[in-house]
């Protein structure tokens, strides 16, 4: 990513010094893509700062974590008032706050970017989540907006808010990628077990839903590799692939700042669940002989693919929503004020999540017209609704066949309890009253309520314990 | 629940010296129910800790958090070498492994212990998880035994496993609660809004249910609540309840401590999530206006109601097993030899999640034969197989009926993920290689390989990077 980055700045005309922990690094680079443009080469930290101008801007590229305040600890003493240090790795927003605070009480600006769109993206134009300051952004803004993706022109790059805004942004795109991913897989599953439809068949599927809303990276490279045939052994390379996938960084560390700020991200966690149950093989292998599957016979009838089509879409709205709904929270706890059209605007192009939905979200929060979650904006609310019998449909299906689903029920269940006049939470409430006397509100009134249970079921005022 | 514990030591025989920072309270203590016991009055702090035998036994019940660490601070300089702090609130585990490391440092003993039980448990016989060194509970041991429930005479307490392990379980225990709660929810809403059964009639029905294998001390009190009619309005009480229940503390560090160990303890997840979208009640009620429905109209056959017991049954099964597999993996992170036939033999009397069930759990691990995952043991294969076809039936009707069954679904996706060949996990990694280089694993060997998507689609062999 480093090395696609500086290419990308050497390209766009930028004069980029190089420093690799590794000296090899910087001559392979050099070697292999000297022609890129114009690039200095620096083999000790101290070189490599002397050749910046001022105010310097330090992009440092390495693994999230320690690794990060290493170098920043390496770097400080070379520094001067003014300059700045660019995180472009994955890292914790939490770490990210803390960095910048440590930073600028020196004088420094610490800013921490999220940039996605893999290595390829990083080459060509990378969606671009700058946090830190505004000044600093006024330094680094032009420079990172023309290395970014263009959206119908516009730069998929735009300042987010401070100090660790950029990471957290960008952590909660990865935890919706988990989820557009996990809904692809079931989908892809339920074509496959429920209605029999073998990858290379899918492909075309896939290739066709891509024409329509579903439209997106994401469902584009999911044909490309539906069709691919593993050439070692004839058969479609996803069935020689292991499937179990590793649930690491921004996906769990989304779900659990969403746990923090209270908010219900169920399609992202049941995506990173997903995976945590893939990855538990030796069990699996043990279920496979042991547990019954006690499922029913059900004619899958030919609609039943575009039935699924309509699941995969509603879902992935419903993880959307949440997304969104989680940046609402977060922007209130950490007083960033985010602008979710921006914000939708800069994932359009470049990232992984790129999709046309996307240009839709970002007119759904028009400044003026923001609905307090994407599923109530006009657009949304039409096409969910549109999508939710088939939605139903599956759900229902997939549970009578045995196919896992965990996201389209989830999210299912998500869009049913958010509808809802009434939730069970009363009852709840009533049996956490009675056995730790947590008390209770009425809907007929203010205040604090204690049934004494115990004694004669009458009821309290009681000091709100909640 | 500081004031019962100190009843219930005092009604033990034991001489308990009582301090509190609001002297009133220790007075109110010892007017009403001084006659319990023994206990000392002291006003100081230093007045309570010369009151204590050596070593001195210190039982600290202070809200979690800065709290604890502010009343250590001041007991520190009193105590001496050999003396114990006892942690008995809902303090996180990460803050009692750092407690018992700083304070074993100084010679002392910090033991974090778990109680459960609610008020009338700690004044009766509550649950209590100690953690701890082995040291500190050959003194803590006979006193805790001695106040907590027995389940056919025997304590449901027993030394779990070194500093935060205590806390660990406890915090467990209370994340199943959730997922308890959150079931019976799930089944109420069914036959409310799907079967049209009242509260008063479902009363009848939980109490039924509570003579078969769900037993439990909260299907028991979910009758009792059920049953209530509010005396205001003469309307069922569960209907005068305002329908948002708080999620805090140790429903979600559960889910966080899972993430972190990468445990898919999806019930539990679902049923904090579920708390989280009750309290967002300015969305609620836009969404109630703004959100198509698109249900099908459904018959519901009698026998509904029994589905939606096994549904309930097998569901709460998963949530166990999940809560169970989680300790199994925290026990490999934090070095615990955690007994998980003793851990839910401490569960079976006392605590909230009481019930004949956790009896049965206990001798499905018995030693020499645990099974890897709870529903592996043959008894629970056995009745989670015969509830399947019931639980999917219900599963299915709720989503056609629009009923939200977070918690229902998600077990559902879990134990059919649990149990299938083969996962979509292998179509995520093949995405995930394609745009990021991610590399994957083969099924018919070793190795860790790439696809060259972008050139001519060959294979190569790759360095690991998951």
């Amino acid at each position: 990513m480093g090395a696609n980055l500086a290419r990308n700045l050497a390209r766009n005309g930028y004069t980029v010094a190089l420093h690799n922990r590794t000296q090899a690094k910087t001559d392979d680079l050099l070697a292999k893509h000297g022609g890129d443009g114009n690039f200095v080469r620096t083999e000790t930290l101290e070189e490599f700062v002397a050749a910046l101008e001022r105010p310097r801007r330090v992009l440092v590229m390495v693994k999230a974590g320690a690794p990060v305040d290493a170098v920043i600890e390496q770097l400080v003493p070379l520094l001067e008032e003014g300059d700045i240090i660019i995180d472009g790795g994955n890292s914790l927003y939490l770490d990210t706050i803390r960095r910048e605070k440590e930073l600028s009480a020196k004088g420094l600006h610490f800013v921490g970017v999220g940039v996605s769109g893999g290595e390829e993206g990083a080459l060509n134009g990378p969606s671009i989540m700058p946090g830190g300051s505004k000044e600093s952004y006024a330094s680094l803004g032009p420079m990172l907006e023309k290395i970014s993706a263009k959206y119908n022109g516009e730069p998929c790059c735009a300042w987010i808010e401070t100090d660790g805004a950029g990471h957290f942004v960008k952590m909660v795109h990865n935890g919706i990628e988990y989820a557009d991913m996990q809904v692809i897989g079931e989908a892809y599953e339920l074509l496959r077990s429920g209605a029999g439809i073998e990858p290379a068949e899918q492909a075309e599927i896939f290739r066709q839903w891509n024409t329509g809303q579903l439209n997106s990276f994401l469902i584009e490279i999911t044909a490309e590799v539906l069709a691919h045939t593993d050439a070692k052994t004839g058969k479609p390379f996803v069935d020689v692939v292991v499937d179990s996938a590793g649930q690491k960084g921004t996906g769990r560390w989304t779900v659990i700042a969403a746990l923090e700020l209270g908010s219900p991200v169920t399609g992202i966690a049941e995506s990173v669940f997903a995976r945590g149950l893939s990855s538990q093989r030796d069990q699996r292998a043990v279920a496979e002989q042991t547990l019954v599957a006690g499922t029913e016979d059900v004619d899958v009838p030919e609609s039943f693919v575009d039935d699924v089509r309509q699941a995969l879409y509603a879902s992935k709205l419903v993880s959307y929503a949440q997304g969104l709904d989680m940046l609402n929270l977060a922007g209130k706890q950490y007083d960033w004020d985010l602008k979710l059209d921006r914000i939708a605007s800069l994932w359009r192009a470049g990232c992984i999540i790129r999709a046309e939905l996307l240009d839709d979200i970002m007119q759904a929060y028009a400044p003026g017209n923001e609905p307090e979650n994407l599923l109530f904006a006009p657009a949304f609310a039409k096409a969910i609704g549109d999508a939710v019998p088939a939605w139903r449909r599956v759900v229902a299906t997939a549970a009578r066949l045995g196919i896992p689903t965990p996201v389209f029920s989830s999210s299912l269940a998500y869009y049913d309890g958010l509808r809802r006049d009434r939730l069970p939470a009363a009852l709840t409430q009533g049996l956490r009253d009675l056995f730790g006397a947590h008390t209770y509100h009425r809907i007929d009134g203010e205040g604090t309520f204690h049934t004494l249970w115990g004694e004669d079921k009458s009821e309290i005022e009681a000091v709100d314990t909640h």
